[in-house]
């Protein structure tokens, strides 16, 4: 019997190649994973128009877990994958926690001015199910002069509290058990009032864990004057979006940037995926940086309840950053084979 | 005769310490403006329950322009005075132009490792009377189990067109001629359809600027990335918000962020407004640093027409921010004499 059965979907570009050396870590750490691999993105779509099957969609359930690379190809127009794959993942397997850890990591470099290693270090909890990521709206009169274009944002009080109160267990445990709700509470005075309310009653669940409000725009300003202030951050899909893009930029880039779009009632599988994309200009080369997607597999060991491989994964994984000479060329097997040899 | 009728909002705390500034250098270079001063902002508010009387804002749209200080303060609940006046005055004013400039100017600093002053020079013209600060939305079986809040973002042709357009006019006086557009068109199909759309259109009449389209989350991760590579960046309501925060806080923080809220036709009254807040913490005491309100008295200046005397006082201020000696104390009033003596 196997341990777990893992959907991998390595994509396009750089996807296949540092999904490979994820299977190989977690090959390392955790022997007798059973995985299949489905050849999804734009090389399905420019054969067959398809892009998530339904056959396929059905077989993915069966899993415990998809390790995703990266999709997306110039050949593609831009929307199509993302929309087709990711999104509809993240809607009908009920991925409602977007999980976007963010550390300043030894050995790399923050584009800000004195600040350390160890110094930034939260998660960023989007929801993933809701908002303007819903697809509701129109447009009316088309290419007139008339035209309206219209984009709903739904948010109900259901999925603001399950992510909510994910954000909170988080924050227990963890350090600093601090919890900031990031909206815009002043100008989206419904969905505002929703998420404000909400928050506060979950709040009153957990009363060891202080709590902070901050507007969208102000914790955009925070994420670079002062990053280090951030432990768990609870916000919506956008404003989760946008944010999670401004702290991996914080923490050097988004090479050591891993996500999960999870369902944490294992109802459906969740989606593990490092936040870069699919790179088409170095792909094939063998020079990719496979550490997002190794920290992303470490991510859904731990969704799988395996902590202590999880744990060994990303200190593994921090160990090799931390060891790389500086302007050294980088080859994306041997970072595989050196995590998959530490762990 | 007045050469030009300016309505001054101090509004609270350190609002009113940076208006007197604002004032004494518009008329050490353009003499002969006539002031009115309205009491506005948290004071009002407390007494009268009132943020801006039907007969204040007839008056207010007499003038050539509105010179705002900042409102808020901890006595009034988060949102009422954001929306009763300030946004009320972007859209009863027409205020569509949303114009933030972001400067590196020499004497600051910025948080990004190895950015130079002169490097980060840009303006965001963010719309200013769409998207979904429109209000529009609401909430359903609120405070049960099965509450739904909404918030609808409407957008128009007319209006992204007319915000589009002016992006593209003020580009072509800039030196680099470069327009990027910012929106989230994978995600935000509809609303993404028409901006992109319409900012093609506009473009093929501007066949000398350059353009470029970036998503939100890639935006904001370029400007803590890049922050150079920016000349004109135009988006939507709510996007722009977050934007020129960022924009802001790359270049050192809100001390020197300027902005208007603009009607170009000069219809109705635009307001001139530091981003700063109110700052009760540190209003009284003389110590606010009035270069961001002085600034925005410099696009006040332009917009009325006043090319050159908006060129002086932006150059005094920039003189004046150069010549600071780093960690000496800073007196608001002194700051105002030294740039109105030096336009
Ligand atoms: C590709 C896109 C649809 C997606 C999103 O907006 O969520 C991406 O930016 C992300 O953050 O995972
Ligand atoms: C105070 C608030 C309503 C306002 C906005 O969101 O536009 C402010 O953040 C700004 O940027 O001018």
């Amino acid at each position: 019997m196997s341990v777990a059965r893992i959907a991998v979907v390595g994509g396009d570009g750089i996807g296949t190649e540092v999904t490979a050396q994820a299977r190989k870590v977690i090959d390392a750490v955790l022997p007798g994973v059973d995985y299949h691999e489905y050849d999804l993105g734009a090389r399905l779509y420019n054969r067959t128009g398809e892009v998530l099957p339904q056959s396929v969609q059905d077989e993915l359930a069966g899993h415990d877990a998809i390790l995703l690379g990266a999709i997306g190809d110039p050949s593609v127009p831009p929307g199509i994958l993302e929309r087709g794959l990711l999104l509809k993942l993240r809607f009908d397997f009920d991925q409602y926690v977007n999980l976007r850890p963010s550390k300043l990591w030894p050995g790399t470099t923050s584009p800000l001015a004195g600040v350390k290693p160890g110094e930034i270090d939260m998660v960023v909890v989007r929801e993933g199910t809701e908002g303007l990521y819903v697809g509701a709206g129109g447009v009316l009169h088309q290419d007139t002069p008339a035209e309206i274009a219209t984009e709903e944002s739904l948010n109900t009080r259901f999925g603001v509290e399950r992510v909510v109160r994910d954000a909170f267990a988080r924050a227990q445990r963890r350090d600093r058990q601090h919890v900031t709700l990031v909206h815009k509470t002043n100008v989206l005075t419904k969905a505002g009032s929703l998420w404000a309310r909400t928050f506060a009653a979950v709040a009153a669940e957990f009363p060891g864990i202080t709590t902070e409000y901050q507007h969208i725009d102000a914790a955009s300003m925070f994420m670079v004057s002062n990053p280090q202030r951030f432990d768990v951050v609870v916000t919506d899909n956008l404003f989760g979006d946008i944010l999670t893009d401004i702290a991996a930029a914080v923490t050097g880039g988004i090479g050591m940037a891993a996500s999960g779009s999870v369902n944490p009632e294992r109802v459906y599988p969740s989606t593990f995926e490092p936040v870069h994309g699919s790179a088409p200009d170095i792909a094939g080369q063998g020079i990719a940086d496979p550490a997002a997607a190794i920290l992303s597999a470490a991510l859904l060991l731990e969704h799988l309840g395996q902590t202590d491989a999880a744990r060994r994964v990303t200190e593994a994984v921090a160990a090799e950053v931390a060891s790389r000479a500086p302007g050294a060329p980088l080859r994306t097997a041997e970072v595989g084979d050196r995590v998959a040899s530490a762990v």
